[in-house]
């Protein structure tokens, strides 16, 4: 490359040669990217931007941790890649750790690259054991771009791309939104169960594999289920000999304040599908975790799966790294921590000072603030306004991440108390001048 | 990890927590492999071996070349992951190398994780592209183990998994086994595009969005395609307006001593997809080369695919890296030579000396071997002796890749003329105790 490397120069190799996920290729404009550290990144110009966004909530451990990166390159040193039918030590010690996280009864990992993947896997795996056709999954919901994935993705991404057979979509709780007309959450609550109830009986409990649904569904708007529901999806599930699948891909591995989400709630899944926080994406991974009697089935019968990089050694090694030093360095305790004393707080003050702010809801450091154009009746903010917050986040050096109507607050969950304070400064800044 | 690292040790951390791909949990006694350079890999123990599977058909490049490593922990050191809407170096010159070895009139790389999802997305374009529903696949096929990629796929592993609607599939090209009745490689090529011809007429053209097909395919047995197949192919592609897409997963980067497999054949297609040998697997990687007019319709229209690691920053440097090695050492040339002089002419000797070898046949370093109890007949050698096979040529320090009946000779594309008649020598010593 004898090129300088220069903004101009990345942004033209993009234009021209770079295909783009979920846009119109004629309208982009992508903000160049050279290189980052914890909650930071920069580009060619020297220009620092606070990220607020994780990327795509993934960078759980920040940008570059330094014993990630050493873990990767150690790796690459060694043995870069190695097919998945052999062994190899840092697949099995990744496996190790991860079930050390998930609930009792967890016996094996299935690795996958993504999310999608792990998903398409985990409704494979439930399919072949139930012996049953249909998956169950949510309206608002997100699980992937694969054929399968994208059709149990509830949002309206799954429109263009219904070529999978077998998916049914029920609505999920939202009580700022409510499908069912509820005045509280446990109203909310008991309605959308009594929905889903009826959604099996109408569908026929004998034709469900399963009810796949994020813990706390994340694109869709951070939408922390009431208390009492995912212990009601469980009920259900086990009432009618449904597997119960948790989608932990954006909420898993830190992001809530602990390690999974469904720590958070009395649910016990039967299968755990997983990605981006795993590893923080510093290699695509991602994967189901699988219980006692799922595995248990495919000792004794073929699982029809499979993909050239499940295992791959540097993904392993990442997740191995990343983990490790999540414990070591009280990660998890931080996201809690700074979401219930610092972020929280601040974004329910800014919602105090902001009409345009018609709710704020999450937990750890998994939080969306819904903007409004009018509180009473809770009108979404209009694009242009929402596209007009974008940019003036990114003019006062904060990488935000916006979904429709709603700015959603992920930043790393390394991130402290100080770097919240300038985001939440600049977010209260740039509201004021809407 | 305070355990010593041991074969043993390894292996046990696979059972009690690894779920692997493609198989019966229960029944599975994996290598245990430590580390690699060039064609050898390791174990704990020490025990060498020559690796003449390139894995799953990916390492072309070898075992650790120098500069892919250390192009990834360069990469690593400046920065591991970002999002796929920003622009990145490494994205833009990895794609500008790629669309370098695509034919002309190539524009752009849309990247994704792996083979599976490159051809998830070319199926998602070309449905778009063409306003159209149905894709063709050959019988004889692999095209990935996601919801519409492994419904495209041909082989028996489609069959537990068919959850994807808008699949049909055709006979392809298979002299050995002609579907045909065919006498000559001629006979097969007319034979084979009039019975698409009549596949695409009885599926009614207007309803067909793409024909895909492995240049080669591969996993289906390196089943090189009778000149004027490919050409034929594309022919009934433009009388019907149908999108052509041509998977180079397997076939693609250096492995039949091209840069791309459809190099040696007079085919234009509409849509590439790669993966594996593109960055030889170091990092998790595939995609979509799109053609100028597909490109161009999504400058208008919203594409509604994407994934976390598009464009992954680790995986690019590792494809920039692999490409510039190749094309500086002369990887591809030597996959040519060696085929041409040493491994197909070896291989040849082999089948004039076993009457157990019914067919040989490939190019560059993508050849199979056909085994048979009866030449005559072509009955295909049965299980227990094709898993001797294996074992006895593992117990002499040669890895293989076996698939059903036939041995795949696939050694990576740097392999020299003495590791060749190291593993022809293995070869021919477990055929003869046979
Ligand atoms: C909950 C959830 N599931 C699945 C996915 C898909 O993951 P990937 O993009 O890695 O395929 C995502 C991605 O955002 C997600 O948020
Ligand atoms: C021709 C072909 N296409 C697609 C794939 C799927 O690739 P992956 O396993 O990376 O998803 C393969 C894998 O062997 C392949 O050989």
């Amino acid at each position: 490359m004898s090129h300088p490397v220069s903004n101009d120069y990345v942004h033209s190799l993009d234009r021209q040669y770079v295909f783009h996920s979920w846009s119109t290729q004629g309208a982009l404009d992508p903000l160049v990217i050279a290189g980052g550290a914890g909650c930071k990144l920069w580009d060619y110009a020297g220009r620092e931007y606070l990220d607020f966004s994780s990327q795509l909530v993934n960078t759980n451990i920040g940008h570059q941790h330094p014993k990630v990166i050493a873990a990767i390159q150690q790796q690459a040193a060694s043995l870069a890649t190695i097919a998945p039918a052999t062994a190899n030590l840092m697949r099995g010690e990744a496996a190790k750790r991860i079930l050390s996280h998930a609930p009792e009864n967890f016996a094996k990992v299935f690795f996958t690259n993504a999310g999608a993947d792990a998903n398409e896997n985990a409704m494979r795996m439930a399919r072949l054991f139930t012996g049953r056709d249909k998956i169950l999954s949510a309206y608002r919901s997100y699980h992937g771009g694969t054929g399968a994935a994208i059709v149990a993705t509830g949002d309206p991404r799954r429109v263009p791309n219904e070529y999978a057979r077998g998916h049914v979509h029920f609505f999920n709780p939202y009580l700022y939104r409510s499908e069912f007309d509820a005045a509280d959450e446990q109203e909310e609550c008991s309605r959308a169960l009594k929905h889903l109830r009826r959604v099996i009986e109408c569908e026929g409990p004998n034709s469900i594999a399963a009810i796949l649904l994020e813990s706390i569904p994340g694109t869709a708007g951070i939408l922390v289920p009431p208390a009492g529901y995912l212990k009601g999806v469980r009920a259900l599930a086990d009432e009618f000999g449904i597997v119960l699948i948790l989608d932990e891909v954006m909420a898993g591995f830190g992001r809530t304040g602990s390690w999974l989400a469904l720590d958070q709630f009395e649910v016990r899944p039967d299968l755990i599908t997983f990605a981006k926080g795993v590893n923080s994406g510093y290699v695509p991974a991602g994967g189901v975790m699988v219980s006692q009697p799922i595995s248990e089935y495919f000792d004794t019968h073929y699982f029809p799966g499979g993909l050239t990089y499940s295992g791959h050694p540097l993904a392993m090694a990442a997740i191995v790294a990343t983990l490790d030093a999540m414990a070591e360095e009280g990660i998890v305790d931080n996201a809690r921590h700074i979401g219930q004393e610092i972020l929280g707080p601040g974004l329910r003050a800014l919602a105090d000072k902001h009409s345009l702010i018609g709710e704020v809801r999450g937990l750890g450091l998994f939080w969306a603030v819904e903007l409004v154009s009018d509180r009473q009746r809770r009108t979404p903010l209009p694009a242009a306004l929402m596209a007009k917050l974008k940019s003036g986040l990114l003019e006062r050096g904060l990488l935000p991440f916006v979904v429709e109507n709603r700015l959603h607050v992920v930043p790393p969950c390394i991130i402290q108390e100080p770097e919240v304070r300038q985001g939440l400064a600049a977010i209260d800044e740039v509201l004021g001048t809407l």
